[in-house]
């Protein structure tokens, strides 16, 4: 969302692999208490390939999910990724969150997922989005936040390069620590009745299932999509970005472990 | 536990009120989960003024409780907060963690509860635990992690005062961030069925109990204890001290959030 080329983590082919490992991995954590009644209509902002659409849709089958981005190509992807997977509960749609045309009160929900994070202005989107809420309804949001990353063996390289993914981030105008916001940010954007659960991945090599989808393709792959950007921006040399991920991929190994907090947010309008 | 002088947090007055705090706020996070049945022997590795033992004496009426500590000071008083509180399940043993003159295989069960983050040889120290252990015996083991604090307003200020505790918590021998290596620290001491939980505290102003009991008078008020330990060290000076507390209270006023996870893990000789 936001300006499309601004997407800090591009728009590669290994990028949409890695957020389908990560939708995967983490459907159950994040989108479990997720369920939106028959008949509602629903809009899901910043959909992008379309790796948290499939899981709405499926969890809500008798709701409508009106699936926005503003990028031409993600949208042609999440909607190829939908039709293969058999749903007929979602319709496409190109607009930018700053300046969608909707009317006032029209959705019955609003969902919102990795998408505040990438933008620059987060608190003006969001007191836009309440107003294509109808009274009552209720917005839910999801954001990580990268500064929340600990593990075991602790590595200051590890540390920096985690640092180049967050300065990045910023320079592009977005928040990768903005998990940790939302109550404020939602609060001060005008909704009512805000309630935020953490939902903590924690991985060791007694979980293998999260060292492989989460530890090491979804977050260490993360952070190693900004190589080229990082080296290029002078934010670390290339010796101490090798050793990082390194000990990042260490971190994956038998005695390793490896810490992360997302954030979910549900409030009213 | 481990030599008592060098127990980072000292044993003030304000010390034993924050550990009560803590432990009243804490208590459902930590132990809802722990419950030993009728008959059976628990050892618990340094009591100190039993601010645990009340809620492990509650929670397992039917089960005794040896509770243990280096510091004759604070048996006293975990003593006498057992016996105003009326439990007879208790008995107290003053002995070192390292020289315990168990035989083998006293126990069914061993319980240790902020306690390997004091000590130099948390290893050898399970290790030996595991000998005093009944065959199937288990032990839980719950820690904190300095390094999972996190929280919004950000302030490298705030960051500062929370290395000064870690920094003097390794120099006198402890590891303060022993929490994320509970599941490697188990296997290598020759624990079997080890499960990590971790427990994470989150903090905004729709929690006014733990905006007061976590953020407050647990966290700031422990890091607040090591002011003149930290200042004469050299590790910080006067003014940033204050600016950095100032900022963790700030984490307490209505915008702002507070992050911290305990981890507990359970394992079988």
């Amino acid at each position: 969302m936001g300006a499309s080329q601004d997407y800090v983590h591009g728009y590669s082919g290994r990028e949409r692999e890695r957020l389908a490992d990560q939708a995967d991995t983490l459907a159950e954590l994040l989108h479990s208490d997720t369920f939106y009644p028959p008949g509602s209509v629903v809009l899901e902002v910043g959909c992008g390939v379309g790796a948290q659409t499939v899981t709405l849709a499926r969890r809500s089958p008798d709701a409508t999910i009106v699936a926005m981005d503003i990028s031409a190509d993600s949208l042609a992807a999440a909607e190829e990724r939908i039709r293969s997977a058999g749903f007929r509960n979602v319709v496409f749609l190109q607009a930018d969150v700053y300046s969608t045309t909707f009317v006032p009160d029209a959705f019955d929900h609003v969902f919102a997922c990795f998408v505040l994070e990438h933008l620059s202005r987060p608190r003006e989107a969001l007191a836009h989005l309440r107003q294509v809420l109808k009274p009552g309804g209720t917005i839910t949001v999801i954001e990580g936040d990268h500064g929340s990353a600990y593990f075991h063996p602790e590595s200051p390289h590890a540390r920096h390069t985690i640092r180049c993914l967050i300065e990045l981030q910023a320079r592009a105008g977005g928040d990768s620590l903005i998990g940790r916001t939302l109550y404020p940010l939602l609060l001060a954007s005008g909704f009512r009745h805000v309630t935020v659960t953490p939902r903590m991945v924690y991985v060791d090599s007694s979980r293998p299932h999260l060292v492989e989808g989460f530890t090491k393709n979804t977050f260490t792959a993360m952070v190693e999509g900004v190589r080229e950007r990082a080296l290029a921006a002078g934010l670390i040399d290339e010796e101490t970005w090798e050793k990082g991920i390194g000990d990042l991929y260490r971190t994956a190994e038998a005695n390793g472990t490896f810490c992360y907090t997302f954030f979910k947010a549900v409030a009213k309008r």
